[in-house]
């Protein structure tokens, strides 16, 4: 046998050249070799152009001799697979699977590695395997080398590099202006680890010159860290910048293992990369026999009013506390506290009379008084509740009304304290009725001198997805680490935060206009986020003459948000009391879904502005999103998504006249037409506007009353 | 308020000169005083002579003003107590708690500390205090400067400093002469963090020319790193090195919290330092309301044969297992795994018929195929038993048999991991009739940079102590931290390791002959040890020719350990084999007791001899150990302790002729004579030897069948 396999291993190694593989429809073309050094590389091409010129691949082990060069090839597999799955929820009810595969394995002393490529019509992604082996069964990542060495100074939306950090606001600027610095000024982020001046975070959002655009993110990121970019501003040359531990190592291994996939989505056509189902493809199917119990949310809750500053999330105003030590029914209340059973049923009433299925209730659970900045371990025990938030009370009432209350755990980042009692609290959660939950990991990571994007963090938040589907709780996690697709394999887990959300604008600079054009091509590249939309009063010194903050948006585009921001989990975030001010605006944000069979999208720009369209979950409904950055836009919008020969009634929320996101934010024009197929619809977008359409098929009585568009 | 605050402050500031308490017999005295910089510091006198000078106090906090200088004192109270109190088990009835106090309140820009002093008859303790207060809540500690300044070159019996390990053998020397470098030669110790050449752990244990004896450590370790020595070599000044975390900190504390005590026991004589109850004073009562469940316990286990390498722990001989991956069903056993249904069966009939109660069974659960040296975070779940051990069988039958067996917990010091499956481990324990856990940390603790003396995990051991007395369970922790007298607060904490125990004579260099005389002088003064004695088959080879280890000592002194080394827990370590072929000297392990009601230190010298006799809990019955180091010894013993007027048969369990820890161990004679309290018994301890006396009340029948010693 082993000569055998010697032979096979000689063959192969002689005649080892580039290999070359094209996807389905041979648009992209990708090829690897080993350099004569033994060292592997890669090149992708679109159309015969080079988007990734030859590029390093390889793992650094720690005390280990090197494995980075050195390598023959021992093995080549070629193989393609074009299949088509239902996601448990999604954007479309159906993906199609298609690609051409190669597997490379190589070998250095008798230590395997293969490297695996997927090639998409729109993307590749590619990862490296360590199968079981003799030679190599526990290892520490020193380094991972994986280059992308693109081929010029190319257009980028992007981030600082940050270990712990992803909230804040996108710079578009080209690759050799990049200063990452910017970071150490972003002082709304407290918690801030920032590795350098030109490292940048995933998705990675670039447009060349000649008008093609590169996203470069990582898909299925599990036991191993995530992947920040370090750009060589000369070259245009990219690598690999892994999170490190604790003590400075970047992953502990054990074969068989795999690291995440490196993807890299193209297309000369924008709305390709907000179509693209690449990642997803690449992560597993659902490791949860049962979904069922697995259901699209939107809710209301108790939130907004912290962060404009009418409530608190503590009941008292007193500092140091000690969980253990302290009497919560002798503090004084501050008068202020958000969470409350009267309040909270007022939410419940609210969400129930608006057809919501939620209501999240923040600030419900002691510790709040000094929950933040301290670096303290025993913080929250997630099972008991301040003295005015009676859990069996509520739990009857939102029964009664057919609401579910969303929980809330927020860990302070303390995150041994959190998996010492999350079984406790998931048990109590499914004592009082609660099947959702919002995780959060605001602050400093303890165990100490850990990151919120290394490792040990990536292990636990999927740690806390299949923990939370064991006891059938949706999750829904704010500040991890950005998602790279695993919403597919733990369907449980609807959204993340994992980016710089609506609240921001609340207490900061705030996002500027253009923000939410670049948040599909970025951070939602990985999946849903939690951002939050539904704030129609935008202007905050409603609340205070004082406060000069207020959410960059126009009043419409807020409603846009729901359908360009793709989540299963949409909150309508602002104060009932606003949205009864507005009640015709409000009727987008009861009507909308939040899970849908098909999707569209019409026009994209990142930076620039997305038009979006999707048809409801089983319904013959349809509902429109336009969103602009701060320059106004008129958008002409085919309808050639709906059923052909059909009449819809087409009912429109457009910025009204001179609106504009900073001088005339809430004005707003509702008017409904008779729409089919055929019809073009011009929508006319403020400064910083958008607009929103919902589409119904029209009833006779809608012929009599409205006229054709 | 504020104006009489200050008039006070002034009027103590002013009058402040230093601060002098005696201790109640007057034997020791103490003073305190800040320096004209404002620096708190102490003296210790004995006897009218310096035992510590001049020595600076205080802690250094991270991102504060100055700390340790620049003190007022803003309040002075002094007080004295004297009161007496039973443990729950011991080595006594009752103890006396007899100190005279000395608080100092000090100010430093408006942020207090204050340092306590308790000065006994045989010792001084003193704590730093942080009271709540508006300028300090949360705070780092980035250093203590504790002092110990000593007037001399002394003697002392050290191990090296080091963060992770405290198993190494003792050495005796001068503090000019200490090289803690050669703690990196202990290659038998696979997890060592050293911190320097002349830093040495506690209890440290001292003579000065004099022959004054000097123990310096620690009392009531919680929330807290633990204390390493730093010595100047030149000026035999000692001061504080605390454990860092992953990051370099030491604590994060909030206040009101207080340091554990630091901890000097003084005497001219030996015995007194082993008598001394000065830890277990300075330690809160027990906070376990109910007690009865908690029982000093004699036990056997399946544990030496992995030891001397006739047994595994792992069930089959593969490497690289995944825990949630393996089959374990379909592994091929390696024929020689300890833990399984029959052998247990066979050790609870040993421990049923000697009168043992309870049976430690370790290797019984899967993932000890690849459990140790490749810092694996997924290593044990703690519930699932290799398929060739019962659990429900074993249940009944040891039930049966009116035995208990004894759960193990190795976590291979992957601590996240067990702290996320501790309260199913222990629930899956108390459904199966379990009610003791052992609990084992070998390895580099995860969370990685994490050290087994650092302030996380101090808490974390003392968090199984809590946890498990929720429980009902009594604990042994292997490779914790040294005690520090906490078995007073959580009498359920029965016994460490936290030294080099008897194992290692079965697999390294082994303890030397004097080991077990410096055992009592430094790591038991902090709390008993389980040492895991009576190795009858003191030599290895027994079991492989070829094998050169054995234990250093002559089979008597295997029977004196179980008295002079104190332990509520005790384990018969050896085969039963061994004790089958050995009846007679057997009897003594199974008739001494494990919880006394009085104890006698009858002599002892650090590293030479240590005679000691304890009276059986609730008995008329007397066991008496001596040991000797490598050196033959000739010990006299007045039975005065025995009850005046009466006569007792004294077994007498003594080396036998030419006996000698490495020429001749196993060689030993067995009398039984009567005595009373007026009698002087010659014993005569070969050179690494050791005797063994039980008195029991003489009988009438003994009166005719034995003679008068």
């Amino acid at each position: 046998m082993k000569k055998i396999f010697l032979v096979a291993w000689v063959f192969v190694s002689l005649c080892m050249n580039a290999q070359t593989i094209n996807s389905p429809n041979g648009k992209l073309k990708m090829s690897f070799q080993l350099t004569p050094e033994g060292e592997p590389v890669y090149e992708l091409l679109f159309g015969g152009k080079y988007v990734i010129k030859k590029s390093k691949l390889g793992i650094e082990l720690k005390n280990h001799p090197s494995f980075i060069k050195g390598f023959s090839v021992v093995k080549i597999d070629s193989s393609s697979k074009d299949e088509t799955w239902e996601p448990i929820w999604g954007e479309v009810k159906q993906i199609r699977n298609n690609y051409k595969e190669l597997a490379v394995t190589l070998s250095n002393e008798n230590r395997n590695i293969i490297i695996r490529f997927r090639l998409f019509d729109d993307g590749l992604g590619f990862r490296y395997e360590f199968p079981r082996q003799e030679q190599l069964s526990y290892f520490i990542v020193s380094n991972e080398v994986t280059e992308f060495n693109l081929t010029g100074d190319h257009k980028t939306f992007w981030i600082p590099g940050d270990f712990d950090s992803n909230e804040y606001f996108y710079i578009n600027c080209k690759l050799s202006e990049i200063d990452a610095g910017i970071g150490k000024e972003v002082n709304e982020i407290s918690t801030r680890s920032l590795p350098g001046p030109t490292i940048v975070q995933t998705p990675l959002m670039m447009k060349t010159e000649e008008g093609l655009y590169i996203n470069i993110h990582e898909a299925a990121l599990v036991d191993y860290p995530a992947m920040n970019i370090v750009i060589n501003q000369s070259a245009f040359s990219l690598s690999t910048v892994l999170v490190p531990d604790a003590i400075g190592n970047k992953a502990y291994l054990q074969t068989p293992c795999k690291t995440p996939w490196r993807t890299i989505i193209i297309s000369d056509k924008a709305v390709d990369i907000l179509a693209s189902k690449t990642i997803l493809n690449l992560n597993e199917p659902s490791k949860i026999e049962n979904t069922d119990w697995i259901k699209p949310t939107k809710y209301v809750g108790i939130w907004w009013p912290m962060h404009v500053g009418t409530a608190t999330w503590n009941y008292a105003d007193v500092g140091n506390i000690k969980l253990d030590q302290t009497d919560w029914n002798s503090l004084k209340p501050n008068g202020k506290h958000g969470a409350t059973t009267e309040n909270t049923k007022r939410y419940i009433d609210f969400a129930a009379e608006n057809g919501f299925d939620g209501v999240l209730v923040e600030g419900w659970n002691v510790g709040w008084e000094d929950w933040s900045g301290n670096w303290k371990e025993e913080v929250f025990d997630f099972v008991t509740p301040y003295p005015d938030y009676d859990v069996k009370v509520l739990e009857e009432y939102a029964k009664s009304k057919g609401v579910k209350i969303i929980m809330h755990h927020e860990t302070s980042a303390s995150v041994t304290n959190y998996e010492r009692r999350m079984d406790e609290a998931y048990r109590f959660m499914k004592a009082n009725g609660y099947d959702a939950v919002k995780t959060g990991y605001v602050g400093w990571i303890i165990p100490r001198g850990e990151h919120h994007d290394g490792q040990w963090m990536v292990n636990h938040y999927v740690r806390v997805a299949k923990t939370t589907a064991q006891y059938k709780i949706m999750l829904d996690a704010h500040e991890p680490v950005r998602p790279t697709g695993l919403h597919r394999t733990y369907p449980n887990w609807l959204a993340c935060e994992a980016a710089r959300g609506n609240e921001f604008n609340a207490w900061s600079r705030g996002n500027p206009p253009e923000h939410e054009t670049i948040l599909p091509f970025t951070r939602l590249m990985g999946g849903p986020m939690d951002y939050t939309p539904g704030i129609f009063q935008v202007k905050l010194n409603y609340y205070d003459p004082n406060k000069t903050e207020c959410v960059h948006t126009t009043l419409v585009k807020q409603l846009a948000l729901y359908v360009t921001m793709y989540s299963p989990l949409q909150m309508a975030a602002d104060l009932p009391e606003n949205y009864e001010r507005f009640p015709d605006a409000f009727q987008f944000i009861k009507d909308v879904a939040v899970d849908w069979d098909d999707t569209k999208i019409i026009s994209a720009e990142p930076g620039d502005y997305i038009t979006i369209a999707r048809k409801a979950k089983g319904k013959d409904e349809w509902y429109l999103g336009a969103i602009t950055d701060e320059n106004s836009r008129d958008e002409k919008v085919s309808l050639n998504f709906l059923d052909k020969g059909k009449w819809y009634v087409a009912t429109i929320y457009a910025d009204g006249k001179d609106a504009h996101w900073d001088r005339n934010p809430m004005v707003y024009e509702i008017k409904s037409y008779l729409v089919n197929g055929n019809t073009v619809l011009w929508l006319s977008l403020a400064d910083g506007g958008g607009a929103a359409v919902g589409f119904k098929p029209a009833s006779e009585k809608d012929f009599e009353s409205l006229k054709k568009y």
